[in-house]
């Protein structure tokens, strides 16, 4: 497996050098809106220290990141007026992993729509801005 | 959301009462294989504790599933030479879930080899315990 690389999206999102809807963070995790939701409210759970993914992240690491996944999943059912919540999580290229450092998709879910196929378009920032307002709100109740 | 049933066919394979092809256990979870596998070697970790999904299943067990998950997710790239992993978890029908306790899935994943659509075909026993086998082997290594 390649090393971890410290360019990637998601460890510029930790530094502060790209930006992100954020929902959600504590001393491990960081979570945010995915800006290609495959639905609506789509959000991200990342370890704040460097993994590529399920294979080189240090088992706590994993667990917090798991812990936060259903504080996200549980609150997304309230903002969102969800059915369900699918949770995924991608290794490497075979496995779907797009982005290289590990993160867990929080996705919720309504009766009779459809998953979108990955990044098929870009969300209007007025409506991540909304999203987001929505699932902070629902977390903080 | 509905209250969790003992009677589902996961806490029927915890209780002893349906077989099930075994590839890990400890104090707080159970894997085996899927016996309709969307790919060779397709895994289900599930928590001993009745817990219908990532909405009611208590955050110390949710972290055992995960730690456990992470075990089969490295295990398996070894068992079966994978080139990657596909983690899911679906909760309550809108999310994709069809047993109503909960279970990790983990996948290895080989290049250019999609998944199978969920439970398209019942895999052959010999299959799976040869599976099973591989598998237990390389958690012990």
């Amino acid at each position: 497996m390649p090393a971890y690389d410290p360019q990637n999206p998601f460890a510029k999102i930790l530094r502060g050098e790209f930006p992100c809807y954020k929902v959600y963070e504590d001393e491990h995790t960081l979570a945010f809106l995915d800006i290609m939701p495959r639905c609506s409210g789509h959000t991200l759970v990342i370890p704040k220290a460097p993994a590529r993914n399920i294979l080189d992240i240090t088992p706590d690491d994993l667990a917090h990141v798991a812990r936060v996944g259903q504080k996200i999943a549980r609150a997304a059912m309230t903002a969102y007026d969800a059915d369900g919540i699918t949770v995924q999580q991608f290794s490497e290229p075979a496995g779907g992993q797009v982005v290289f450092h590990l993160h867990m998709h929080v996705m919720p879910r309504h009766e009779g729509v459809a998953l979108l196929p990955p990044a098929s378009r870009k969300e209007e920032a007025a409506v991540l801005e909304a999203n987001a307002a929505k699932l902070v709100a629902a977390l903080k109740g």
